[in-house]
Parts: structure tokens; sequence; C-alpha cells
């Protein structure tokens, strides 16, 4: 086997912000983790996006994740993306309701974009915690792409709770910040001519 | 900066069977090379899924993917996430649509799921080519989720020129001959009691 032929990595600092294990007892603290990643994702020149998968009923944090788009030349590695995706690495599964007695859910400071939506069918993933709305993403400049209007209906029907609407101010202020600092907004097309 | 925190590896074989640089004339010999790579997924024991990414004009294989989500533990490895993110960062950019001389297409033995239909608004990519059908895939146990019927021309609609019906029939025989083997249909919930 060569090396990795697809890789994303994580800075030390989201280890050192959110240490695998540490509990976070409620929804408001688990947002609060989120948005403080995205928040410290754009001081170290990344997109304004931040997620973590829990264990529900304890609130212990598996995995964190950050846009990584511009950082490791991937158009997939968005926030909710690299936080599943590490949490099924670490964990050992693909498949995050492989557990009969724990469930897991994903915190993610924006609703997920039409790409995350479609991913979070696959991950075994049995909850969604959501704080900026999609328009409020929008409203910023990013792009959310075709993503149905009952996006959150058809999560549920599959199995996964959607819980809109926490901290979305807080949440939303990020995406206000990047943009007026300036940053990319990054949608194929967009950073060039 | 430690270990990557997400790794997708491709086995030898698979740069053996689909050498970086090779140059595929048509449609017809870029599906073919996807559904070898699908057939041979299946006979090292995984998904029966395979893609490719080429540069549209001269057929130049810019990378090659195979569904990784048995052998890499991630839900989102399906072939043509896997082959796009290779390309990526074999290129270097998060989007594939950079060069303003080059345009890159991929080519997939099924049509993507709701997972892999959202992926691709962000790739960078300016055509997709299909063989089987998701009613093939349906068929065969595979579960396709909530993809928008008209995702084709959600597509076109965002610059994506979509090609269905390349070598449907051989496509098609790949999933069955996986069912028929016994394989593991690895949708969430699915692989345990």
């Amino acid at each position: 086997m060569p090396d990795s032929a697809v890789h994303i990595d994580l800075p030390d600092w989201v280890a050192a912000m959110a240490p695998e294990g540490a509990c976070f007892p409620d929804a408001e603290a688990r947002m609060r983790l989120a948005i403080a990643l995205a928040d410290a994702n754009v001081a170290h020149g990344g997109g304004p996006f931040g997620a973590a998968v829990f264990e529900r009923t304890s609130g212990r944090l598996v995995a964190s994740g950050v846009n990584r788009v511009l950082a490791d030349g991937l158009s997939i590695a968005h926030a909710e993306v690299v936080a599943l995706s590490v949490a099924q690495q670490r964990l050992g599964s693909f498949d995050l309701s492989w557990e009969a007695d724990r469930d897991y859910e994903l915190v993610t400071s924006a609703e997920p974009c039409v790409q995350c939506f479609g991913a979070l069918f696959w991950a075994g993933l049995r909850g969604l915690v959501c704080g900026a709305h999609s328009a409020d993403a929008q409203s910023a400049g990013f792009d959310e792409g075709p993503k149905p209007a009952d996006w959150a209906e058809l999560l549920q029907a599959r199995g996964i709770a959607v819980t809109t609407d926490v901290l979305r101010e807080e949440a939303t202020a990020v995406l206000r910040a990047y943009v007026a600092l300036g940053g990319i907004i990054y949608n194929p097309g967009q950073h060039h001519p």
C-alpha cells in the first residue's frame, strides 16, 4: 500500500481546543465548541465552519472537524465531512450506528450544504444539531447548492433527528466576521478570474 | 501537524491497472476502465464501484477511485468521492475548473447516490459520465438515498455536462455479480443485526 491517496489533516490546535473524550452536557455547550472551532479556523486562515461528533447521551466528544478545503485542497473537506470521517476512522466503523447502545450526533456551526446533506445519510448518525441557517451562509456569500427545501424532513425520515437554531446568532457572527475580513469564498470558479 | 486525521488508501493494483497519464480516447474506453476498477475491487473484497477523473479533451487519466467504504472504514469513500479527491490532491487544487484551458470529467461505473451527487457541485468538474443507472444499483440492493429526480438537470444547470447509459449493461453486470457472490451491502444499519 503506498502513501494515502487522500489525506485530511487537522492542525494541533484543534485537539488542544477540543480534547477527545471531554464531556459537553447539552446542545448549547456542544454548539459553543463548534462555533469556537469555526472562529479559530478563520484565525488560522481557514473557512468559517466547525463541527464535532458527540456521543449523544453522555456528551462525550468523539471527533472535531473544521473546514479544510483550502488547507488540504479538497472540495469534500467541509467541517461536517471532516468531523464525521475522523469519528468513523477513530471508532473503527464506517457506520456510527453500529453500537446498539450508543448513538452519535453531529453538531455543526451551520446547516449543511447539498454535499454534507448527502453525506449525512450514510454516516450512521442519529442526530444533527445546527447553528447558523443555510440562508445565513448564503447571505455571507457561500453557495449551499440545490439542497431540497425539505432537507430536514428527509434526514428525519431516515432516523436522524434534526435540531436547528442552536446559538444561531453566535454562529452567524463568525460567518459575518469572515466576510468582513475579506475571506475567500471557495466555491468552484469563484477564487480565480 | 500530527498524522492525517482522515486517510483514504488505494491499493497498488489500482495504479497498475490504471496508470496515471495513460490516454483513453472516448467515453466507452474511459467507462471500460471504471467498470474494470469496479470488477477488480470486488475481487479484492471491496464494493462494486469504480470511477476515474480524465482530462476531457485528451482523455488523459488523472486519478482513479474505487469504493473504499469497508476497507478504510469511511462512509464518504464511494468511488466517485475517492477519484475526485485523489485528482484534487494530485493536481493541487480543490477546484478542478481552475485551469482555463483544461476541463476534467468524472467517469463512474454507476450513477451517483445522494452523497456523490452533492459532492459533484464543489469539485470543479465539467463533465459526468455514468454507466449503470441508480435503478440498477437499487435493484442490486444499494440505497441511493433521496436524490432529486432531476439530479442530472441540476448538475447541468451548474455547468456539469451529464452523459448516462455508457456501457450500462456491462456496468450493471458487475453489480449483479457482487450480489450473486453474497457481497455486503454497506448502508448504515444493514451490515449488523
